[in-house]
């Protein structure tokens, strides 16, 4: 099983999460790649640490949008994301390169990931992306358009899960203004973490057990006590003998 | 002889020279890499183009600084200036090849180009980018501190003449701001070329015939007559039957 | 009758439109205020040259996104919005301030005109922002949400009109990808903007001589001919008999 | 005696400093305005407690430099960076307004402000801001040479002084880099503030007691241990007797 986490969100004086901890416990880095947030010198610094932790470094795109953090809905013609998406990996890709290490995947940040999960048109932006990047594997959501789309331009799709996150017994997350929308209590999440990663299931909010396949689980890395629950869950994955490992390494 | 030119230096709406008829022209396009100026579909399209006319893509490597078109002096720390430079290099670079080219070269623009020239931090910063870049060419002025800290790398240093300014006895440019700094007649600008394609020489304005050995020539394209005079450049090469070529395909 | 347009919408280096030319025809000028286009010396510029001409100041305002040029939707919270709106006409109104002028009137410009033209969220957010800033008059489209609401809290609405777009029998305006969406001959321009300003009627797509009740009348500033069909409208008008002033100098 | 402090530094999602706390604390706050630091929204919440606290609200302004947190010296044409401060002391004022309050003073940020106390160029820009923007106090060092030029242009210069910072005999501060720049001890700092209140001098780091009249005290606001060390300098004035109210109020 891969841990996936956002990291280098700060920009310029301003950080945002513990990099250098959170790369002692993810096997995967989503790295900001300067349009939402990152600036070039936190990139080659995260992309140094994860090359030295044996951590895989994805490119994390966003929209073009440091005020609003990449987490406000931008409509945006399909060239024009698709150019500002490889933007963003070539130069991520360059800086990795120079600390010894490369760009392995990209997934999207914010509101991009909730957009191209239901919207083909950003959607598709996002794979004609990847694949003039390099047909990189795409980490997001199982079922989201994203993951059709890229599965059906021969990508591969690594699907990731929330640990924190309650389901629907569709499988869709639950709402994030609906009872039910966020675990909080570690010990419920690292019981979904052993879960999820020896059964592929997970119990949904109404109480149904559902099919829930993921390469990766997402852990988040900017809310209080994020390093000190990445650790439990890691800790409780190698109480159950699940290998903690990029899900790069498998390819 | 290379002939070189600013191109892609719009942004979202805002147009700049006039990038298809340079392209018809020159052997070289340093690409605005979105720091000063450029957007990633006007650099995917000016890559397109050069791919298509067999033009030299270069990375237009300039300060972070839209607002004043990477013109004004800006100071750095080195790392934060090298560390900009690559993520510039690697955004045009996958852009490039989304297009079929490649990035051959890279040359600082607007204020990066002037203080490099005589400011050993800024240009080890941009000799270190390019060391971490691949070890591209640098295009850059014969005898500036770029120059020198660039060959010192063993970096290969592509030397550019200025066909439209006057030069002092000492091989440097006249200030703008002096007496025969700008050359504005189109057969003075023509004869000038032709003089420095095939002799290595121009005569300076306190009238000394002086060696500028360089291996390209440096067109501006955002001045009025910016295009025609371009043309009147090659034509005149022609004639004299000097073979007009990117730098790039020398190596 | 009031004709307005859209000036200082260049940025830095780079020029949209011909400011000094509009000045000469235009009786309010819409002055984008740094989010979508225009730096702090174009406002400047243009506020002195308003207030030399005698051109009533308007805040364009616009979203932040100076790659788009305002003109995609973004999604905004209502206070964030709100906020940046303030802070655009503050900023406008302190520089024409300094220039011995004033902000008469705010206008959204782009995304957020057609946006708040149709959404209730970002249209009370305009108005909110407007009378925070000290209930100015809104210039915007009859019947649209904005001009709804801003009458609702009691602001001035000043309604305007398009004499280069063609308008369905409810008064809105013919998409833009629709037949007659565009009326590009100057003859026509003219004619219907001399129905506009003594009958306040427009004939609309589908024949019907429709009422279209406006204060002002939208000149467009940034395509080819424009200043040419702005002095052909003006000198049209005066053949009439139609005062053409500011709206603002009716209060 | 007056205790200024940088406030509204954050941007977008990213925080820095606690400016619920130093509100409790400072009398004047230095509001950041949008361009080295500050968005529309946190200048509005700066304002608004600002106004229910009876803290004085200045206009904290700096270089377009967000990615340097205005740190960076940045070369400027004049007339540019004159407008550019009237632009961030009009945007500020407005959203000050809109909350009851008012703008009461200008004090230059990080490289501005240690340019502008050497550079008559950037200092004199900053005068004919301020006169522009209606002729506000300036809050800056004494016997810069900003202090200089704004009492020549007959503006208010109201002195700050470093409570943490060691001085030189000459009344300039110690280099960062040199021994005695910084005073980290809580007591040496209360000691030096309650000094400098009641007898308008300093100890030197040569030994030489000096006079350094100041009518507000610098506190940081961003380093570990600020809001404790700003609660124990008032303390110390308290005790002492010393009123701590905005110089302002003086007017």
């Amino acid at each position: 099983m891969d841990l996936n986490a956002d990291l280098g969100e700060g920009f310029g004086a301003w950080r945002l999460g513990d990099d250098d901890a959170l790369l002692s416990v993810v096997t995967s880095a989503n790295v900001a790649c300067g349009f939402h947030a990152g600036d070039a010198s936190t990139m080659r610094r995260v992309c140094a640490g994860a090359a030295s932790s044996g951590v895989s470094v994805g490119a994390q795109v966003g929209y073009r949008d440091l005020a609003g953090f990449g987490r406000r809905r931008i409509e945006y013609a399909h060239d024009e994301l698709r150019d500002e998406i490889v933007y963003q990996v070539g130069a991520l890709s360059l800086l990795a390169a120079s600390e010894g290490t490369s760009v392995r995947y990209v997934k999207p940040h914010g509101a991009l990931y909730n957009v191209a999960a239901v919207d083909d048109g950003q959607a598709s932006a996002v794979v004609d992306a990847v694949v003039a990047a390099g047909r990189l594997p795409v980490l997001c959501q199982p079922g989201s358009r994203l993951a059709v789309l890229a599965a059906g331009a021969g990508l591969r799709v690594v699907a990731e899960g929330f640990a924190d996150r309650g389901y629907l017994a569709s499988g869709r997350l639950v709402a994030r203004s609906a009872p039910g929308a966020l675990i909080t209590s570690t010990e419920a999440v690292c019981a979904r973490v052993v879960q999820l990663a020896t059964t592929g299931t997970l119990v949904a909010v109404t109480g149904e057990t559902i099919e829930v396949p993921v390469e990766s689980i997402c852990l988040h890395g900017d809310t209080p006590g994020a390093v000190a629950l990445a650790h439990a869950v890691r800790a409780a994955l190698a109480s159950a003998g699940v290998r903690v490992a990029p899900f790069t390494s498998a390819t």
